[in-house]
């Protein structure tokens, strides 16, 4: 394929690789160059940069696979206390392989870390509260959908501020289970035992899907010796569609990288801005600041 | 004087001058080594880095003088279609004298243009509005001070949304001056034309005096093919206590760009924001994202 476009393939074919598909071919600069299955075999992927959409778990073992064939690759994994090992460990193999990764690139982690990366330097004392939701949690999802009698489940996650947060838990039962057993192993299980939580049977989980969701990030801080600063930053949004944006825009700035020979692991927080958007960068400074 | 700490010198005592000697002696890892009137020599100064809090249009004349002496250079230089022109003129000197600066480093421009580039590479297509205030505006009081009859005045910027401002000009009057007079130059004053504005005589504009400001940035934009995605970002915030404060981070990323040879001249879309927080960066990472 001859072209100047950017090569993009997208790994994994979920809610989040199906919307990498819509953001990669919106994209002005990038070409998509395939959809790959999880279990496909990788060394057909031809791309500079791959979207690794499969489950969180699985994403350092494909990041790997394909740092070693100095391909770079951008995640979204999102189990907090991870990511900086995750960093470290495909750091060396990114910088062998002349590759970039870029991990936890979407929202929360993601922009949001970035967010409270800038109020923390803007009012280095005070507290940074991140609410979440309403939206649906994964993790508490499939917890709930490990318990015995439950058929499918969906928890949402509800903002009752302060970083503190009540859990919506809908289970739809297996036949002949009993509703208060499953409620009881749903309060007991660790996931949902610390927060305020709801389980509430219904008749069928996939009429309430919903892949909405949303975040307010509020500090109350001091600059210099000055109190009462005030920052909020709100967002109500399609995850899956912003995720896979987000990815997207995070490929543009991998490729960049590596034409610069910034070869290795990095965090958004890490990364210029200004290398997430396509176009001329010298155009795009004269606009925006 | 012997010290790991950033050396950090003030040029410039007005409001943001003061506040950047109180954000200097906050933060960990610096020492405020002299606080400099802008008629000072300019060859008393040493430090790493210099805060420029004077008038905007005196910044790329003291930028100059301090760039060819090695020492890197902050600014808050906020006449935005000309920040473009002030990096260009900057760069080379900068990169000449192995010194770094970082422009237009307040919250608009700076922060707010960080957000602006993250918002637009979060759902590219869309329409982003920036909403100031309630807040002084500097351009218009400094215009409604230089109309005849006018002994001090007061230009308040209020937000009536879309990016559409409401301009509330308090005049206090020289004696034997007509109000009508007053109000018909105002009014017909191109910085007052085309915008809804309202006139008022007050006896004393000295009590008037409040250093708020705020701004609502919102975006509603499209992530790959979905619409309906929405974003907001507001603070209420002492004017020249962040724009110090944002000056100060912004002198922590100028000196560890030096160290790592990365002389130029940069706006803060260009900057890692990580690079703005004091400490380890590898203990901030792990601690941010």
């Amino acid at each position: 394929m001859i072209t100047d476009k950017i090569k993009i393939a997208v790994l994994g074919y979920g809610n989040i690789g199906c919307a990498a598909e819509e953001s990669v071919n919106s994209a002005p600069d990038m070409v998509l160059t395939g959809i790959y299955h999880h279990n496909d075999d990788l060394k057909k992927i031809k791309a500079d940069v791959v979207l690794i959409c499969t489950p969180t778990r699985e994403v350092e073992h494909y990041a790997e696979k394909l740092l070693k064939r100095g391909i770079s690759v951008i995640d979204s994994f999102d189990i907090h206390p991870q990511i900086y090992s995750l960093r470290q460990s495909l750091k060396p193999i990114a910088e062998a392989h002349k590759a970039v990764s870029i991990i936890s690139a979407g929202w929360d982690p993601g922009t949001d870390s970035v967010i409270r990366t800038l109020l923390q330097a803007m009012a280095p004392n005070g507290i940074t509260y991140t609410n979440f939701g309403p939206g649906r949690s994964m993790g508490h999802t499939v917890a709930a959908k490990a318990i015995k009698g439950v058929k499918d489940a969906l928890s949402m996650t509800i903002p009752v501020g302060t970083s503190i947060h009540r859990r919506m838990v809908y289970v739809e039962l297996e036949k002949n289970a009993k509703f208060a057993q499953v409620e009881k192993a749903i309060l007991k299980d660790d996931y949902f035992a610390h927060d305020e939580t709801h389980v509430i049977p219904v008749p069928s989980i996939k009429e309430l899907n919903n892949v909405a969701h949303g975040v307010l990030l509020e500090r109350y801080g001091v600059s210099g010796n000055t109190h009462n600063q005030r920052f909020e930053f709100k967002m109500e949004i399609n995850n899956p569609a912003l995720t896979a944006q987000i990815m997207t825009a995070c490929a543009r700035a991998a490729y960049r990288m590596c034409k610069q020979k910034k070869y290795g692991a990095y965090t958004l927080i890490e990364i210029p801005p200004i290398a997430l958007l396509p176009g001329d960068e010298e155009t795009n400074i004269r606009t925006l600041v």
